[in-house]
């Protein structure tokens, strides 16, 4: 996984060259500000990973991958205001520093920025267009449902599947297609580079789920439990109701009640291990991960195109469970 | 003007085509509520003017005319938020019919399908979207402006005329020039129906902050006299306080200190009378739609093409000052 550094590099370099103008500073600080409080990169450079792919050279994908990081950005953007967040990878978020006007307002010319680097993407614009643009609605019907999905105690796994393909995996799917678009690789090729990445996708957020209880704790960015301590109906939590005997049950429902207490995580871990729900989980993830391997099997491209591609995903999904 | 009212329909039966899911219903019923509501839809109209004045059929360029009156609707639900909007044309905002969040989502949503009427739209896709995004951005530093505006006294009628050209004039610029790129008309045609469309613009507005303090009671849709009470700085106060002596600077600068008052309004009218601002304002709106109409010259097209185009801005612009 050498390969990664200098792809991110190549990334954070390529995003210093968007133009976000000095004036007005009110509209433009907040968006330098967030661009440069990092993230993984993951969709972009999953759309280079197209392109290498595909036989491209990375500069022919690069406005189009910039375009999925930037809008990825403007999402978290205005989530964050939606979800009252104070932090984003450590840092004050957006409506925090400044106030929720100045981030409504940053997040929509960031959006709009995205747009204009598609509008600087070699390759049938009309199709990118339309990729991107069906995309975008599922990424805001995802959240929509996210949110709907705080108010209700009765989501079913599947529910929950479905927001988190539209939230989350979708873009995955999205990044890696635009790379086949611009190589004019044929329907079916395109078809499977999109499920590959909605399977990575969907098995790297199942992950997620498991490593908030699971992870490391001096490994783990963040606080390990959050989710417990703010009843998020996630896979692992799914999974576990819909495995539980009647007094598990039961169990789970009193701790939902219990205050924000560090054994209020505990006993909840407790009831998931007696339960098993993180191997449940663990099997949701290899079964998203062998639909992804098969999409990429089925892609017909030299084996030796494929390496990175499918080690970033192993990578991805290896993160310590 | 009697061809208006069908123009207006033809917008009205179009914009019900547009596809807006059933479901989330937290999604889509707010989009589906602000549409309703209504507007004159006076920026889509003047893109069916603008085919017309190219020689083709409305049918041509009605995905374009719909994306700019979506977007003009969607920056209408961000706005609202920022300026805490109670009303909308007489119904509920949406933040405040459902809230803050509901209202940044519908309205992001609705932005993303403004593009998705554009994808759909024939012609130059590439030139297309490069106006619209340009015009998007603008709009956003526009009402970024507005607000920076409100924290300062020190406006001058030159940052002023800058910030009503970005936030409303450039998007009618947008409206018209997409017709001329989807007739495929020379650079010099484009530029002329954009300058056209900017320079109505402009007059329109100073003739709105006209409107705000003169319009007739009976016939004018909201309260006289609002932007006084609110202390705004519009044209006609920026005319006003250039124009004035030093005892009716001071005279306006202990009226801005007053209290919400009928009489404030009536006081503020006086001085203003005083001073002639209203005169000043005509004088502007004058200037603005010559240069419109020294545009609209230079247009190499049928005289007979340009009826209607011409009718439209100077009904606009004949609202009773």
């Amino acid at each position: 996984m050498e390969f990664i550094p200098s792809y991110t590099a190549y990334i954070e370099r390529a995003l210093k060259t968007v133009d976000i103008p000095q004036s007005p500073g009110r509209l433009y600080d907040p968006i330098r500000y967030f661009l440069s409080i990092g993230g993984k990169r993951m969709r972009p450079i999953l759309t280079l990973l197209g392109a290498e792919l595909f036989g491209l050279e990375k500069e022919r994908v690069i406005n189009s991958a910039l375009a999925v990081e930037v809008f990825h950005n403007f999402t978290l953007i205005h989530d964050d205001i939606m979800d009252e967040a104070p932090l984003r990878r450590g840092f004050e978020t957006i409506h925090t520093k400044w106030d929720s006007g100045t981030a409504i307002l940053s997040g929509d010319v960031l959006m709009i920025k995205a747009y204009q680097l598609l509008e600087k993407q070699e390759g049938d614009l009309r199709q990118l267009l339309t990729l991107f643009n069906r995309t975008a609605v599922e990424v805001c019907e995802g959240q929509q449902l996210d949110m709907d999905f705080e108010k209700r105690s009765d989501i079913s796994v599947e529910e929950y599947t479905e927001m988190i393909r539209l939230k989350t995996s979708v873009l995955l799917g999205c990044a890696l297609e635009m790379s086949a678009i611009i190589a004019e690789t044929d329907l079916e090729t395109r078809k499977h580079i999109y499920n590959f990445g909605v399977n990575v996708g969907l098995a790297f957020q199942v992950q997620d789920d498991v490593l908030d209880l699971y992870a490391d704790p001096e490994k783990f960015g963040k606080q390990v439990g959050g989710d417990v301590l703010s009843n998020k109906k996630t896979m692992l939590y799914l999974l576990a109701k819909e495995n539980a005997g009647s007094s598990q049950l039961q169990r789970m429902e009193t701790l939902l009640h219990e205050e924000k207490s560090a054994k209020k995580i505990l006993e909840t871990k407790e009831i998931f291990d007696q339960i098993g729900a993180k191997e449940l989980c663990l099997e949701k993830i290899n079964y998203y991960f062998s639909l992804a391997q098969q999409e990429m099997e089925q892609l017909n491209v030299p084996d030796r195109n494929k390496v990175r591609l499918t080690e970033l995903s192993t990578f991805l999904l290896n993160r310590e469970v």
